[in-house]
């Protein structure tokens, strides 16, 4: 590992790992993205995806010096906290290529998806991808409208599951929706319709997607009316809704009931 | 309704709202809560246990004007965002009493009940009590060790679900398990433990009670030695773990499944 010691605020790649923490544009132009937290960082399964390491001088280097990187920048302590988007910084993030793929780059397993339409929250977003890599599901779709998969909070509640869901972003949903269904995958919307049928009424142990909506919206009409089934989460207590990461889970949770049995 | 026209930080109604939503203390004392936003204060469902309205002089008169409460106090913009706990104050908030009940005072229902054993984060709290609502459970049993129900971030990501779920909170679990069993409740706990069942593998149409533990620790050796069963949720896929609050919509989510079966 090569270690260099950097005071300068101006220094290229501080200011490329702020740029970074703040902005998608710049995510989108360097194909890279920030991990902060001792875990996190060692958590990262390929670790030759990491271009760089900063390190704040006051972290032990026992912590680090066994990770296989090329290049880690030593800060003044100071400095590290002006660049860290938590709120009690510990003194090491990675700057690590982005992990999306195109939907050529796909390659299509048996089992069951996720299709996430214009989901808005970083919290629900990140929560969503550790579910999914908890019940196997094999991949997700995230429409344009989605936040970005790469913001530090979707990144930090990911809990390092974005490293092992096949994810694609950035495309329209019809184009997910014709890619889904020329395979032969059964695609499920979750939606509060008067056709919709309980969760634990359908099946669910062929080939298929669950598409997922928007928090405050639900799912778009072109869902609607390309869906193969529409289902609901029986609420009989009273409460209106639920949590989005919370229903995703739920869904999920019966997809997999199902599968095992 | 008594209107008020208050400029003075040192109004006594002013110091005591700022005390609730800091102080865990100020709220048993008082025995009051606050809670902010105008849908929030709105779906309060006895309007009676609001002792006090506190409105921004910005806010439109309509949006409160048609509401049981005895007092209002118009505050002026600069005075409510210094009392405010959000980062974009919607400009109204309410003085509540406590909706909390000692065990004396609770009347077991027949079906499914929450224990909640040392749960730390306030977000988590509130999306299971919101969850729990959904899913009709009976009521939640917290033990001492609990983040406080009251605290802001709690009481906002309830939806309003708290004033419709009875609540005990402050005990041992010692005393809520024995409670429990005296009324032949039977105790699930959720633990990653070599003789814990699937969820699926369990049955849960008796009355009976799911218990959740710390996100960190898990539950008790106590609770592990006093449960009828211990159960765990599959996860195939290789994440280690689940949300808390993931986790235990999963559990109640199965509980209703079959109880509606």
């Amino acid at each position: 590992m090569n270690k260099k010691y950097i005071t300068s605020t101006q220094n290229a790649t501080i200011k490329l790992a702020k740029e970074l923490l703040k902005k998608k544009a710049a995510r989108k132009k360097h194909g890279l993205f920030v991990i902060e937290g001792i875990r996190a960082v060692k958590e990262i399964p390929v670790q030759a995806s990491i271009e760089t390491l900063l390190v704040s001088e006051t972290v032990d280097e026992a912590i680090y010096e066994d990770m296989e990187v090329k290049e880690a920048l030593i800060i003044p302590e100071s400095l590290f906290q002006t660049i860290s988007e938590t709120t009690t910084p510990q003194g090491i993030m990675a700057i690590v290529k982005k992990v999306d793929r195109s939907l050529d780059e796909l390659t299509m397993q048996e089992g069951a998806y996720l299709l996430l339409e214009n989901l808005q929250d970083p919290g629900n977003l990140g929560t969503i991808i550790r579910t999914a890599h908890a019940f196997n599901f094999k991949g997700i779709f995230m429409t344009k409208g989605c936040v970005d998969l790469y913001s530090p909070k979707v990144v930090r509640s990911t809990m390092s599951s974005l490293f092992y869901m096949p994810i694609v972003m950035d495309g329209e949903i019809e184009d997910y929706m014709t890619y889904l269904k020329d395979r032969d995958y059964i695609i499920y919307t979750t939606a509060l319709r008067a056709e919709a049928k309980w969760t634990y009424d359908l099946n669910f142990e062929k080939n298929m997607v669950l598409v997922i909506g928007n928090e405050g919206n639900g799912v778009s009409e072109y869902c609607l009316e390309h869906t193969d089934y529409t289902m609901m989460i029986p609420m009989p207590g009273g409460a209106e809704s639920l949590n989005a990461s919370v229903a995703t889970a739920v869904c999920m949770y019966e997809v997999i009931r199902q599968r095992r049995k």
